[in-house]
């Protein structure tokens, strides 16, 4: 028996902002696993910002993605053949063989997931890193304390979902900002107390001021640019700002906006602190336990956008972009 | 008795660099102090970057000076007149009433020093505000570690000479940066290991990069702009910026350079975090007196530049802004 999985190619480097002609799709034929492998087939995958970074050819805390050879990231998948006695057909494990409909690999190489009662597509999302990212960020980074006042970026994205929530679930005050109506109305449905339309908002440094007349103790930054700008005006002295991301400035071609209200991180005494996931993943075991009890108790919860098809993996990626996500972009591809 | 004393008033808030028409000469006589009063001839004056940021009329973390009264700083006088038993006529004392020849002012406002064998305009630079500012920044705020490379910008002003010799003290490479060939050359004097005048440097960046092949661990911030651009892509994995002032900026009309390299905080797990020396005030005692023993041993020295006389203590403070000054910039009045 062999098996003929489909997969997405980096073509070309992107300049600027990715579009199709940078990906291509080809076929490689599975034979079955060899000795200790496994056979997976992927049900869904990821696509995430922290992507784009990972197309251009610099050194960076993740290697570069090479040109001819498959993209990687985040999936989730069933064990359809096993030569492992940990691993038998029909288990769910996480790996981080994405952009692809399956593969071979050592069973060292995939993770058994424990359902905890959530979808298998949770564990690329809430229950997975974009929600350990949050929580870290939160919880670890901005050293989240009593009373703060908490500025959400992105609010209505993979992470920041989790974050306002988060945020609302440990009794804070929260302010999200997103883009447009549709992101708008889900941040009042799940409990932001300030919700910013920065589509709409003529001048975001007075709607987060206006939101918060005393100022913000905690900024979760996804987006950078004028956000980050409108957070350093805001913040009151001492605040802590947890730098997930900046996805406003990563197909910058010209090294990016200037952050022109740095110079009030000294008198304010502000701490700015830039994190990856990837650091903490020790606190994956407790984070999910956690979180499959707000989950279950009806506390926490998450959207997602979904694209179909391995074939419509890029596009889902230009979308992240576009901010055409509302919550977890994700691909389903069986 | 009475007393004359001259005093420097603010005349009119500065727009950009500020200019003699900004500020005044004026007299006042000065009774005898009254009950649990003293009075003090002020010795020496300190004329500090953070001043700058108290001429403008905006909120910050001290109250802006008003215009039409005697600006205040540090000062370091004798006491003259003592209505008070825990003072007596001779004492040394450091008060916040500079700007002015001498003063009555209610005992306890004013600090009674122990001299620990240093000269008394040392409680205005090594042993005063800008020494702890250095070794608060670099031992609390930057969290020094063995093996840590560190960077200093503004090496050779009144806090870089001391961050530069405690890290040395410590044992760390030091990376110190100034402009011009007198200052470059009193860093070589203070065993500062890689010396960058960056008025002769064609690119700051690679300055850096080339004294610290394999980056920075620490960078301590006098500067910003240019120099805080560097220290972001010269910065290892978890490198601690801790942002003293950003000179460069303090007299932009215009918000100041935008910093264009942040993003790489998030990748390379940056924290930058600023700090103002009066919140650590409480590590004043043991700084000193460490301070003494290094002084007293020959491991720590420092430089000053004196302006005579408080008819010149303007032209002291539009000196620091040129980077006119090599160390400890002073006014000795009297």
């Amino acid at each position: 028996m062999s098996l003929v999985s489909r997969e997405i190619r980096l073509k070309s480097r992107p300049v600027g902002m990715p579009n199709a002609g940078n990906f291509e799709l080809a076929s490689v034929e599975l034979p079955p696993p060899g000795p200790g492998e496994v056979q997976v087939r992927n049900l869904w995958m990821t696509v995430d910002p922290y992507m784009r970074g990972r197309m251009n050819d610099v050194k960076s805390y993740v290697p570069p993605f090479q040109v001819g050879e498959a993209l990687q990231g985040g999936a989730v998948g069933e064990v359809v053949a096993s030569n492992d006695p940990a691993l038998k057909p029909g288990d769910l494990v996480s790996t981080m063989f994405g952009w692809r409909e399956g593969f071979n690999a050592p069973a060292g190489a995939v993770q058994k997931l424990e359902p905890h009662g959530l979808p298998p597509q949770a564990f690329l999302g809430a229950a997975g890193m974009p929600g350990l990212t949050a929580y870290v960020g939160l919880i670890k980074v901005a050293a989240l304390k009593e009373g703060d006042v908490v500025f959400v970026s992105g609010a209505a994205g993979a992470v920041g979902q989790i974050v306002c929530q988060i945020a609302k679930i440990k009794g804070h005050t929260v302010i999200g900002s997103a883009g447009g109506a549709e992101k708008a109305a889900y941040l009042k449905e799940i409990g932001v107390d300030h919700v910013i339309d920065y589509k709409a908002a003529p001048n975001l440094t007075e709607a987060v001021l206006k939101a918060a007349p005393d100022g913000i103790d905690v900024y979760f930054e996804n987006v950078g640019g004028e956000h980050l700008e409108a957070a350093l005006t805001a913040a009151r002295p001492f605040a802590r700002f947890a730098l997930c991301g900046m996805i406003s400035q990563y197909n910058a071609t010209d090294g990016g906006a200037g952050v022109h209200g740095l110079m009030q991180a000294v008198g304010k005494q502000l701490r700015l602190e830039g994190f990856i996931v990837s650091s903490h993943f020790d606190m994956m075991p407790a984070f999910v336990k956690e979180l499959a009890g707000w989950v279950a108790s009806g506390k926490l919860t998450w959207r997602e956008t979904v694209e179909h098809g391995i074939e419509n993996a890029p596009n889902a990626f230009f979308k992240l972009f576009k901010g055409e996500n509302l919550g977890k972009m994700l691909v389903k591809l069986s």
